[in-house]
């Protein structure tokens, strides 16, 4: 395969799309907005699926399913989420086609619904129905449910995991006796998704609340992780939202405390989606194309039995065959999730190796291992690592007997090394402005931007207006940025704390 | 708790709906059909969810993504399948909500989308038009995919678990370069259904080809599996389908074969869904309430601490936890799905043990144990099996030491328990009618009635008609029933083989 990607210094959205093609991770579908993930791309949502399910019920919650469909009273119940979402809801008001013999199939007139349904662009209202039949009593509480799900939000510019209009997700929906608790789930909640991005994405994230403006629908305050892209943009990766008692209220959603009295029941929601997918991808890979943390890849290990003549052969694809039996036989540990290392024998003898070896890079294979002729001579093999391109990262005389302890240390240090490439990458480029002037010209160069701001709609609206840049968070303490007062660069009025702006995804 | 389980005996139907709500299993939504999946419920998917993945990629098969949305005129291109689905279609007609302040939230009247879109039903069609992308050769295939997602299908009579609008379910669709891998797909596909339905769900199953007036729409043929439940009616628990080249043909996805010609692809696909947790329950259950069988278990074993005072209380209770943490700190094996064993330590001390015990064997826990003070007196424990139920299945003076083995051993037996438990109760309940009259005497007792049939559609409606019991399937020579001809029990025209006729779900 000659080199398909286009270099991310030439069309960074470019390269993007090549990855994601001819890694063979998405396409888009004939329906407008709605991608098809390729498997591939799936292999790599079901393991975050298995590391996040497995943070979320390590934090005590539980799965559960509520309906695809929303009664569109169910929306309006809750002003807010009905002004935030009326605009891109898929609606449903037909329950049957007619197919008649030699006519078109066409939409059956007298099956009109009496209601609506929305299809879910996510399910607080749904959910928060069906906890009024749930919650009676403090005992009930707290409920920590977490859903898998598909969810669609009519959007008319899509990208790839990016920005679909259905795409897959996780929301947690938990309901709570008090303010505190409440608080604290929604603090704990975008931690573990801090947790996940690091640990399993390599991934390093900001923390902290989004402005007003920038918050979910319905929610008092949007607490969030970004990211930051190679090439300079950021890109929000999680949200756990603080409801109050915004949707108990709007349900009627309420229990007798120990107290004895009634009381709404308090909220969080928290989700994280498909997107990830596309943060991991920009995150990480280079022009040769996708780079993918072991603890995410499909496949962890390509092995390349190399020869010209069917007697060169014979012997490496056997030395191929017992080092793969090896490394899928090694215990399984919780580095990865408990599921055996994945290994893939390349039998491309058609094929030059050069080939051979890049198909393997395009598609991000974290270790590649060639066992040719000369290597089988010393009963020893070599070794690439994907996240170090080209000679650099190749080492030749592995001896086979040890070459599986060898990979297994590899794999580990390779998650390793991204996240502190990835953090190097980040902070280098975080900086600070105190002018408007300044910061319009730093931001520019890309990458987060710490400023003062004034705390207002208006402000952080004429920002955004003048320099496509939003408010990404309003960072805590625990990112390691300084927080101390001083004046918007904008108005000069008093800011508590420099806020991360950056243009984003 | 009382008990709150409608005998079986007494009412069949409502015991089954007592156990799904009583279990916490799953709840009608006020959405029209839908159900909400409780944890527990959802939790038994989530483990034949993962038991079946599992087999499903030991056979090759990789999962991947498609869109919930089909746009109507590719469910129109299959006529079989438009006309097969027409009628349980919710169908998406609108793209917006009109949100204005002071006004109901209505559907944007300038928002309707100039095709109809259908929300998938199944996705053969959808599915299709993406393979017609991803085959140019015979090198591209075969494609062994599998989808796991939620379907729709509009159904006026509803019933948790058995017969829902929306429900969960997993649909393999593969492509392949002739008849004969295809076929020999769509059998291994129901083979693997009918190990897992045996070796997980511990349900004994037919296998066999539905008849033609049951087949799917737009099949050649279907293999399906079928269980008979505790009441004497069958459930369809897995088709697999041989599609042929309609699908290809109707998607216009041909490649070239090995002599460079263009062909059509082969087609199959399979699906399972949420519908056999509903198989499950009536497969075990008893008046008690749930049973399941240990390898989907949510929870595996109960532990009951007892003591009237904290002092008799506190080292029931660190008993308790050092035989959790024996259990959960087993190695992870097949057996569990390399999942540890799950363990609850029941607190409920302000209820009595009676109560206690009642509420783990509605539960379905397998296994429950009770620590008390005489217990811990002798440093032993009661161990009592759930599928045993009363004394005969407690077993007391479990030395402590060598409570973890005894567990583990036993929760195994169980698993083997229930599934030649529920085998004798089908084989028992099997019969044989040679006569129209001694078929309907018969069918009234319940079970599979295996009668010779002339193989025509007039007659399977017939019978239908007069007795409700439909042709489950043409069972295999594999299933143990004699392979023989004979003359129609209507008709008295030649007949191949008996065929199973039951009443169903």
């Amino acid at each position: 395969m000659a080199n398909v990607i286009t270099p991310r210094a030439k069309d960074s959205p470019q390269w993007y799309l090549d990855i994601v093609k001819e890694a063979g991770l998405a396409d888009n579908s004939d329906v407008r907005g709605c991608m098809v993930i390729k498997p591939t791309g799936y292999a790599i949502w079901e393991k975050m699926q298995r590391g996040l399910d497995r943070m979320f019920k390590d934090t005590g919650h539980v799965n559960a399913y509520f309906p695809l469909f929303i009664p569109m009273s169910y929306l309006a119940k809750e002003e807010e989420m009905a002004e935030g979402f009326a605009k891109e809801c898929a609606v449903v008001t037909h329950y049957r086609l007619k197919a008649e013999k030699g006519q078109p199939l066409k939409v059956d007139p007298t099956a009109e619904l009496e209601e609506p349904l929305i299809v879910r662009p996510t399910s607080e209202t749904i959910i928060w129905r069906t906890y009024k039949d749930w919650i009676q009593s403090y005992r009930d509480l707290p409920i920590l449910v977490n859903q898998w799900a598909n969810v669609v939000r009519w959007e008319m510019r899509t990208r790839l995991f990016l920005r679909t209009t259905e795409f897959l997700w996780q929301e947690g929906h938990t309901a709570h006796a008090n303010q505190q608790e409440a608080e604290e789930e929604t603090l704990r909640m975008v931690n573990v998704y801090k947790a996940f991005a690091e640990e399993f994405m390599a991934m390093p994230v900001m923390v902290g609340p989004k402005s007003e403006g920038q918050k979910f629908p319905g929610a008092i305050y949007t607490l969030c992780i970004e990211a930051m892209m190679q090439d300079g943009k950021a890109l929000q990766a999680g949200t756990s939202h603080f409801l109050g008692q915004n949707f108990a209220k709007a349900f009627d959603c309420s229990f007798q405390n120990e107290k004895g009295q009634r009381e709404f029941a308090w909220a969080t929601s928290w989700g994280a989606s498909t997107r990830l997918i596309g943060g991991l991808i920009m995150t990480h890979s280079d022009d040769n194309g996708l780079v993918c943390p072991p603890r995410l890849a499909p496949v962890h290990v390509a092995i390349v039995p190399l020869g010209r003549t069917d007697a060169e052969r014979a012997p490496a694809i056997a030395a191929a065959e017992k080092l793969a039996a090896e490394l899928r036989g090694l215990p399984r540990d919780d580095f990865f999730s408990y599921e055996p290392i994945t290994v893939k024998i390349d039998v491309m003898f058609d094929k030059q190796p050069g080939y051979r070896y890049a198909e393997h890079e395009l598609r991000g294979v974290p270790v590649r291992v060639e066992i040719g002729p000369k290597d089988l001579e010393k009963q020893a093999c070599a070794v690439a690592r994907r996240d170090v391109p080209g000679k650099e990262g190749k080492q030749f005389g592995i001896p086979l007997d040890g070459a599986t302890a060898h990979i297994n240390t590899l794999l580990r240090d390779i998650q390793a090394s991204l996240l502190k490439k990835a953090k190097a990458y980040r902070d280098a480029g975080l900086k600070t402005a105190d002018t408007y002037a300044e910061f319009q010209e730093k931001l520019e160069l890309g990458g987060f931007v710490a400023a003062h701001w004034d705390g207002t709609r208006e402000t952080e609206d004429k920002i955004q207006a003048e320099t496509k840049a939003t408010i990404r968070c309003i960072p805590f303490a625990e990112n390691g940025l300084e927080v101390a007062p001083g004046s918007c660069m904008v108005t000069g009025a008093p800011s508590k704390q420099r806020v991360l702006f950056a243009r984003a995804y």
